[in-house]
């Protein structure tokens, strides 16, 4: 093997993947990993659970699983790695094939030539160009020194008031960590929703236990200004003039790339704002790499560019870099499908492929499914998951899958991701065989059920509408004709109350006397879990009816206000 | 849609599934479903947590999920089909189309007619045929009436020493729930492990964990005979003259297809036992389909006949039978892979695809690798998980992937066997973009990981040996030089003591002087889970080491006995 030098820029998640698989492939390569912060391999998806608490020690961030910090000591040691930290890359001269750095602490430059030169320089937070954005107390949660700022707050009293600035994923997790460390949280998102990877309402049902967990969520209101009082922030000013006080405010409205550096030395940037790379992760110059954050990465469901800064990516584009930079263009990317789950107090909440919202501004035609089903049978100890499988009508490929709830969206959703990776069609879900025993799952998949729902509307066996359908009709002058079919009691235990009849499924046979004789008319079927209801709207199509519509994940995904 | 009469026989699992979707697909068809036990749609493969008592009240194995026990009024009232109990079918007149039955209660004869037929008689407990075999206090565990007999153990004092006969997955969840309920179980099992769909250490591994829950397992030895006293058992011998004293004796060596019916009605029965069926669930009959453990099913891997007793592809054929019947030939089942899964005590166990074993067998030139990793950051509470892949060296499909360990199975295995039913490659694995946040999982998941290894080794970057091949290579005259890379500290409190010698990785580069100098010497390394052990045999091999091996899994997959 060639002895070569390659130099890595940047030390999170990316970067250290790149050099360590660099040095395993070509152990006469010298490899050097240049990193901006004090810390290197920081496990940064776990800042939301240091700062609860959850994480006991700031040290277990920064290490390996037999508890050897990663510091450069070790990545000399045991990964043949020449680890600089504190050492802030200023410019890439492509010609030369040199980079210019400087040391944080005494400011003394640094030179380094490379062979092969891969960039990880990840993203930043964004933060929103409105008046008092200097003021003290106000921080994203992005680095490892936000997190220790924000870790302090336990002991902390004189903060008690945050607010939360976006309800994405990293809103969130920081929202449930505030909140358990004993702050008041109020989560301020200028969209509908929280959780935009999610539809509107399965994010409506995350909203509610958010709320129900004692945290404030105002939304469609974007932030105008922060308020501040001796320097220090007081306050939020939201879009339609409601003032919020607050002792400190994270700012968590998403990432952009860092491509200065690129940027600055020519490399080609595409429209998403990454830093081009093909599939090989090699930028538009071929003795430069890229991988992480920074990069443009390819939807492997749509085909187009986008941006996906999760860590799980950035390891694995960091493997495919690494291996590159060190023996040649043997390695490739195939692409992202967008998989990413969240914890959310008692709630789990995720998403692969395509939400139903972005599948139809593709352009897709669409057909999607609701099930709400226990995780395992009743008896096992079960909890409820929601899911919903969104289907390309031409193709019957499972464009995306989105899953929440208390059971056990994380079997689900993997599964489900494990699929839609492979490019799987509806037919694949509906007869997969998948590992079954009462305690951890049901005899009948949660994902194969909800591909039966699928299967059964794309065949015209069911009508399903949403909640959303179902509310705006009850409110109509002449609203259809509303059919809750469990029992006395459970109706009697929970009700929605928009103007629905109540008939048992196992009465309903004997008592069609009683709904509209116009044939024609329309009916709307529920249930708890809408399984009686697809099972009611059978019936009464057998009898003639030829407008009954089954309210899909019935009064369990209802995301509304019910009477009781 | 035609009016027709469909009869179902057999009330378990497949039958209603069957008999439900049949009338949901065709409301003017008459659905009639036979059953012979006095109970419909029971929960089969929660007996064992009944047994334990972890299920509640009986009930419960036969409810819905909102609490309607699964009887003939239900049936009825809720799904329109009409369904008998405690009725015995005696023979299947084809050309008559006609079924002749009688009530187990007073006998009473009975005749149906059928359009079409649709049989799901299931399987029946094998029983071996020694010497005292009727004696009282020997039972399998198949239908309710075995799990009421055994979970009145839990009142029963008398029976104080059980010996369950098979280890497979139905014996070995019977062994925790008796061990739960205070009793002293042997496992004996004729085979030299337990979990046969498991490879040797895999199950080694779980033996261990069971042994060390209380449970005594004998391996590599039949039963010859029952002993009896006074007409009840009192112990079984075993193939090599031992005794083993026992007030009850559970039969757990596996199920055959009850096929008697269809046998008798001159039906093709396949070569694996199984009632022969086309995709479409239909049997040699054009008008007779059957479904669940009765029939032979097509392994997608394979392309082979085989046999399936399991509870979900008992649904999934009932389902396509049920729609078939009720409006021809419309639905098709593509087969099984093998997914399964069990809890044994702390630990779960599961497979999908072909073990290692098995694939060898069928002649694939196999690669396997094995991972024990955490499932998720270790400052997340993690556990451990062990996973072995197999994959086709010729076209790099995953044949089949399992994993044992007290960590978070159900999600590795779930996502595998979602993508071994889609037919992946290694290099579909090897890029999988799968949820990720430290609450579910490692930044590279599991499954993952386990393919770099596997693709490593594939590339000849590792030359990965199993446990038992180090065991062995450690007791010849000139055994190779063992290297454990793991720190001081680890070594003190966890060793395998066969012979081996301690450098750590990060001394390894200034320590090379102290391993053999002969540069062909075998040279095997590991670590806890040999991450730092692939990372040593990269080193050594780099400095012109030529026969270094890396013992995969490393110490935490060790099966044998340690020194520490």
């Amino acid at each position: 093997m060639p002895s070569k030098r390659i130099v890595v820029i940047g030390g999170s998640a990316a970067g250290p993947k790149a050099a360590a698989r660099a040095k395993r492939m070509n152990q006469d390569a010298e490899v050097v990993l240049i990193q901006r912060a004090p810390e290197l391999s920081m496990a940064s998806c776990a800042y939301p659970y240091y700062i609860k608490g959850e994480v006991k020690e700031r040290n277990l961030l920064l290490s390996t699983p037999t508890g050897v910090v990663r510091d450069p000591g070790y990545f000399g040691g045991s990964k043949g790695v020449t680890a600089y930290v504190k050492t802030e890359v200023e410019a890439v001269d492509r010609k030369a094939k040199k980079i210019k750095a400087r040391n944080l602490d005494d400011n003394a430059p640094l030179e380094f030539d490379y062979d092969k030169l891969i960039l990880c320089t990840g993203a930043r937070p964004r933060m929103p160009p409105i008046p008092g954005s200097d003021l003290k107390g106000i921080t994203p949660l992005h680095a490892l020194k936000d997190a220790d700022y924000l870790a302090a707050l336990r002991e902390n009293p004189d903060v008690q008031r945050v607010a939360i600035i976006g309800g994405g994923l990293i809103g969130i997790e920081t929202c449930e960590a505030l909140k358990h460390i004993g702050k008041h949280v109020t989560v301020v998102e200028m969209l509908p929703q929280i959780l935009v990877f999610l539809d509107w309402e399965f994010a409506k049902l995350l909203e509610n236990h958010v709320r129900s967990s004692g945290v404030d969520v105002i939304l469609e209101n974007g932030v105008s200004s922060f308020l501040g009082k001796d320097g220090a922030v007081s306050g939020v000013k939201l879009n339609n003039g409601t003032e919020i006080p607050c002792d400190l405010a994270v700012v968590s409205i998403g990432v952009a790339p860092n491509v200065d550096l690129a940027k600055d030395a020519g490399l080609a940037i595409g429209a998403s704002g990454g830093i081009e790379v093909n599939a090989h992760m090699r930028t538009s110059d071929p003795d430069i790499y890229a991988a992480g954050d920074c990069t443009e990465k390819v939807n492997r469901i749509t085909g187009k560019k986008c941006l996906a800064p999760y860590g799980d990516i950035a390891n694995l584009e960091g493997r495919v870099a690494g291996e590159n930079a060190a023996i040649g263009d043997t390695a490739e990317f195939p692409g992202v499908v967008h998989s990413g789950i969240c914890k959310v107090f008692d709630f789990a909440a995720g998403s692969t492929g395509l939400s139903e919202r972005l599948a139809r501004q593709e352009g897709y035609d669409v057909l999607t499914a609701v099930n709400a089903s226990p995780d395992k049978p009743g008896f096992m100890g079960a909890k409820m998951v929601f899911s919903k499988i969104v289907v390309d009508k031409d193709t019957r490929r499972v464009l995306g899958f989105q899953c929440v709830g208390p059971g056990n969206v994380n079997r689900e959703l993997s599964e489900a991701a494990a699929a839609v990776n492979m490019g799987a069609k509806l037919d694949d879900f509906v007869n997969m065989d998948l590992p079954y025993a009462p305690p951890f799952s049901l005899a009948l998949d949660h994902i194969i059920a909800t591909a039966h729902i699928a299967q059964n509307k794309l065949r015209g066996l069911m009508d399903g509408v949403s909640a959303s359908y179902t509310l705006e009709a009850s409110r109509k002058d002449a609203p259809p004709y509303l059919l809750d079919v469990r029992s006395p009691q459970e109706y009697e235990e929970m009700r929605l109350g928009i103007g629905e009849t109540l008939i048992p499924l196992g009465k309903l046979r004997d008592r069609l006397g009683e709904l509209p004789q116009d044939k024609d008319a329309e009916i709307i079927c529920w249930c708890k879990i809408s399984m009686r209801g697809y099972e009611a709207a059978r019936v009464l199509e057998a009898h003639g009816w030829t407008n009954v519509k089954v309210m899909e994940g019935g009064v369990m995904a209802w995301p509304y206000p019910r009477e009781k």
